[in-house]
């Protein structure tokens, strides 16, 4: 998997802070009046005081290459996103290129189970485009583990969502790997907007899962009126 | 593929009906105040004007059985809709169960290749699972063919804008059939709301896309200044 | 104010129940099949894990007359909701129908500069219409406390997010007042649904408040690790 | 009103168009791969197409001081947009800063009245206050013209919806005035991607309203078959 941060509005901390200065103030901030510790100051406070709205004005858009389609249908789940996607409608896909979980992976057996069935699923699937059948109709029978390509864009206020839900432990694998490598990215380009970032017990205090990973103690070990 | 609505705002027309009048007088118009005539009047009225944003306050609840998840990969990019969906991560998907494309099926010759490519990948997916490996990690394995089961609420507004685009002969088949019998099930039980849904050429007055089916004429044939 | 529950989801608990079994079932639910106590567990094990999408199939719509433009430009903010407003545009607003804030009433002094102040603006509205004045630009003189009417359909999900703000007792007085009589209503048709529905210091454990209203202990005074 | 575009997504064409390459390659495309001629072609092609979602990887942000409350209240309407207002709770108004519109103050006589209100309001609010009454209730004597800030973000997707309604000749003239300042100002930065936004009827080849400004033909005189 390849995780790339292309782009995100410019100065997104001072941006962040100006607009939440404008909330508070007679005119609408000038981006370049705010300087690193005013900067620090603002978004700490916005954020302690549960006043997130202001994060959503800087966005963030990242290139994603090689994840599952099992991995991309979990993705776009998350609606208050932009996606573009490689189509496997319009694009040939030749050659198996395919993702192979780490269970699987680290057996001898079933690696070679699994890759065996991957290269006759892609015998199929070009077997079927020769017989003139469309990519559209061909690729029904791609496996969920086939590469993907996918560009993603999420403001600031998301991103802290999307990461409390797939930054924990026991989010699935491949989803909290690419949570992961776009949190660090977003952390060196936006350190002060992103330090609390990460799976939600980190911002709770606690952890709100069924069963704790162990990283947070639990709600119910926590509070004294925890249910 | 089975589809069937579930729930839905009871009175919908009356609902919205009700809403568009509350916006031109003193007071929330009650629902009961609303005729037959009436409603039809206000419906139509408010829709040629393009105030379309009334038709959100009737939603509508449908279950769908038996459809690919190439074909709800493609339905979750509709993010003003709220989906609850079989998860392959918890249950085991013991025995083939798959869409056949209609071009794949029609040939005896690519039916039996990819049948026979089915029952392979599903052999593949219980060795995996015998092997001690999670289910959510092998479903890797499983195809875009693969079975599913979802829930689907949308609102009156989106269901238009679903329609628009998936009940165009040029949107891809599944998708197409599913929004179609969707259309069916909701002009029913709300003909007047859903009395000009259907693909978008109907609404438009011409065809939008680059190459037409031919139901409707180009927007460059019908417009003089058109481009 | 005059809060009106008037139209609903019908069985809303049955069809979020039955949402949720779909996820971890080989096929759709049936919503007869879910009977009181099933609905009670699933219901609750599904918020208790934090799943709280298959809320989203239940939706609520509220008639609210005589609140002021200032809770509604506070309201609309809300964006995973439907709105439907009285115009000021296009509804003449003859009369001096407003709201009158209770710091400002309970004192013999101010609530009489308020009343002639209001009688006096409304005076200038007829003034300006009579000389020609569209109504949609007489209107820039009328009040924030100007009473207005609106439609809301929100669905569980986004109304439990609603109440989380809205009822806390540092919420502004008159948007908390609408919550509190929307959270009573929908309580009575929905009662598992939304039985920890209330201020978020309810979900918590704590509150999250720079100050707290007394209610809830703070969150660095519950939490060891809290900051 | 003073309307500056503040930030945005830097090289948003380039963005957009890598976008949409991805959409039919074999992976994402590198936003510098990208040249003029390439990207002029690409979003064109894209666009006339109707796959209008790689648009909202461009995201634009705006100050805007000096519009009207009555102007904020329909502005925030739009909900894939993100808001930070000025807040009439927390900032004392102290002084009379309001929008008069055009049609008040070119005739003498409405203008001195409305000019007479907006000053007896603002002694009203201040002697509220002087008096004890918290900024947040005084408010609710101040009228739909009063000033105030507010920072929007939205997508170029958006963007041209949001161009589509507001720069239309029978939009409310602020919002309009807003929009038209607004569309000007991305037309300079992005001239290919906004080359069409604008009043609906720019894009349709027809005036979907049911009074035409004239600007366009009414859609049942272009179309045979139109309603």
């Amino acid at each position: 998997m390849k995780v790339k941060l292309i782009n995100y509005t410019p100065e997104p901390e001072k941006t962040v802070a100006a607009a939440a200065y404008t909330c508070h103030s007679k005119e609408c901030a000038e981006i370049d009046e705010m300087n690193d510790e005013k900067i620090r100051k603002i978004i700490r406070a916005t954020r302690s005081s549960g006043h997130h709205s202001v994060m959503e004005h800087a966005g963030f858009t990242f290139a994603v290459d090689g994840i599952s389609r099992a991995c991309t249908h979990q993705l776009v789940r998350h609606r208050i996103a932009s996606f573009s996607q490689q189509s496997q409608r319009y694009v040939n896909l030749g050659e198996p290129d395919y993702v192979i979980p780490e269970t699987v992976e680290k057996k001898n057996e079933t690696r070679k189970t699994f890759e065996k069935t991957m290269k006759d699923v892609w015998d199929t699937y070009k077997r079927l485009v020769k017989n003139g059948i469309p990519d559209e109709d061909a690729r029904y029978v791609l496996p969920n583990a086939a590469k993907t390509s996918i560009v993603i864009t999420m403001n600031a206020r998301e991103l802290y969502y999307f990461f409390s839900l797939r930054c924990c432990n026991r989010a699935q694998w491949e989803i909290r790997d690419m949570a992961n490598k776009m949190l660090k990215q977003v952390k060196r380009v936006a350190p002060v907007l992103f330090e609390e970032a990460g799976p939600r017990c980190k911002q709770l205090g606690y952890c709100p899962e069924m069963e704790s990973c162990g990283l947070m103690p639990r709600k119910k070990d926590v509070l004294k009126e925890g249910k």
